[in-house]
């Protein structure tokens, strides 16, 4: 009889895990470096790579949304760790963590999404893992994924490339991801076209990364834009300046904010890039952006010296300062 | 006012989140290798190393037991992966995914025991990533490791190595680390000295894995010897013959088993090595295992053309067929 939910059994060892293993995970994500009889998996790696290694866990709420599913997600999330470094994902590995009860039809959803994203971003699934955990003691399923990524020996980024004069931009609208999944979570009773924009962002930091303009980037998940321009204040011990104008916001995620007091600036993207490009090279950076399909790109703001801070000059021409989240909007996001 | 439990703002992205990794995690981890400002970290590899790359989730109940917890787990766990495929562990990253009221000090407890055993390993924590999930939808912190190691040139293992005839060796008495987990979870009212066997096993397996005659390394985790015996059958098809006189299993383990009902063959290890070599050198992989502290290191069977199967000979003199693993006798053991 086949299986239609999980149970403890699957993540014992035997014979169950073995079997959700070979008809599930390994179907939908096999390919020839996959060897699930093998403790670790050989990844060939080319002599004098730059080597990047980053892992991200994903805990989501719903497991599915307008846009995107956690095992998406969690192969996106990882790609574009490895992407706003300037590198390209080669290797992937995924640990599921499975509450029992997990329905089969909605796993194999998850991880046939997991499969499509993966290969789009041309990453490979090297090692997996799978645990069941009691009923109760999990949110239908948590995904970890540990990505290797290989940067090119031209792309130089870092923080410490980051100075005054520099220009901020963006990659299109902020918020769709983290208002995306609170309409999915709660029962407001509307409706819309709202997506989240969870995707891969190879091809835009691909498009820029060999500018030699180009100082640093970031994908602005947790805690949205207005985090990201903080770490940036902080690591740069500038002053972050934004102009409210400018920073590209649709007028479904505003309503949304408008009506449930979130603010967008804080709100979860999982398919965007914030980046710090040299003056002169902004213009550029957006054109190649927007050339790529990012056709909301915008340049948002600048470093100026002074203080670590992050200012936003706001549309009525005042500016306030923006405080650094606090309270959590919105748990598991992501 | 210091924090004394994990609230839902700790996987928010902002302040709260930035201090729990800045106070509890870098200050136990920290390494000049782990940037917590970055998105991906820069990992050098030498040229032409044979790269292996793994990754486990950690889910264990109770979070602390006699002989470690969680933290030390999630570490051995994956240095032992690499290192029964012949590899030194090199790096690892850490992803978290905390239940909203654990107690601060708790997880300090368990990531000082992580901080520990990675030292201890040799190997390096160079990413890492927290999430908060609510009360209810968690089972107090689950942990996932994916680690990287390099395996010399001169090591060669392979299950296509495996041949009717080769020996089969366990390092150490079976059972310890499930009959300990069952004993701190369960209230039986039985008190003992009885300790899970967690540990690196990377000291046995430097020491056998340049043997010409070792073929194949694996540590029964989940599912015990009995598990690893059919894995390897299935995949040789060969039967593997073991025999119950020489299969070492403490006193303790072996009362605990008949009063509960129980099969010792069936209960995890978490620092055991199974090994299969040639005949003409397992005396010399069990010396070189009791040279390197496992005083019970033993040869316990061996594999034999015939049907993919398992056999155990029994003391009485009958055998009898080692089923597979179906139900759960201990879920959330590791």
């Amino acid at each position: 009889m086949p299986e239609t939910h999980i149970s403890l059994a699957h993540g014992n060892g035997g014979r169950f895990m073995r079997e959700l293993i070979r008809d599930l995970f390994s179907r939908a994500l096999g390919n020839p470096l996959l060897d699930t009889q093998a403790d670790a998996a050989h990844i060939p790696i080319p002599s004098d790579a730059i080597v990047l290694m980053t892992t991200d866990g994903f805990t989501v709420q719903p497991l599915e949304f307008p846009g995107g599913n956690i095992g998406s997600l969690a192969i996106h999330g990882t790609v574009n760790d490895l992407a706003v470094s300037g590198a390209d994902p080669w290797y992937i590995t995924v640990s599921a963590i499975i509450e029992e009860g997990l329905a089969w039809a909605t796993l194999e959803r998850l991880v046939a999404a997991m499969a499509e994203a993966s290969q789009a971003a041309g990453v490979v699934v090297v090692a997996g893992d799978t645990k069941v955990v009691p009923r109760g003691n999990g949110g239908g399923v948590y995904f970890t994924t540990t990505g290797i990524g290989l940067r090119p020996a031209c792309v130089t980024l870092g923080l410490e490339r980051v100075s005054a004069g520099d220009v901020l931009l963006v990659s299109g609208p902020i918020g769709d991801h983290g208002a995306a999944v609170l309409l999915a979570r709660e029962s407001f009773g509307l409706r819309g076209s709202l997506q989240s924009d969870a995707a891969s962002v190879l091809p835009l930091t691909r498009a820029v990364r060999e500018l030699s303009g180009l100082r640093w980037m970031r994908d602005p998940t947790r805690g949205g834009l207005a985090t990201v321009a903080h770490e940036l204040a902080e690591a740069s011990r500038l002053t972050v300046r934004l102009q409210e104008r400018d920073v590209p916001v649709r007028g479904s995620v505003r309503s949304l904010c408008e009506m449930l007091g979130y603010d967008p600036l804080y709100l979860a993207c999982e398919g965007r890039v914030v980046a710090v490009v040299a003056p002169d090279q902004a213009d550029e950076a957006r054109r190649r952006w927007v050339a790529a399909g990012a056709v909301d790109a915008a340049i948002i703001g600048t470093l100026t010296s002074g203080r670590a801070r992050c200012i936003i000059e706001t549309r009525l021409g005042g500016e306030r300062l923006l405080e650094e989240l606090e309270d959590d909007p919105l748990p598991r996001i992501c």
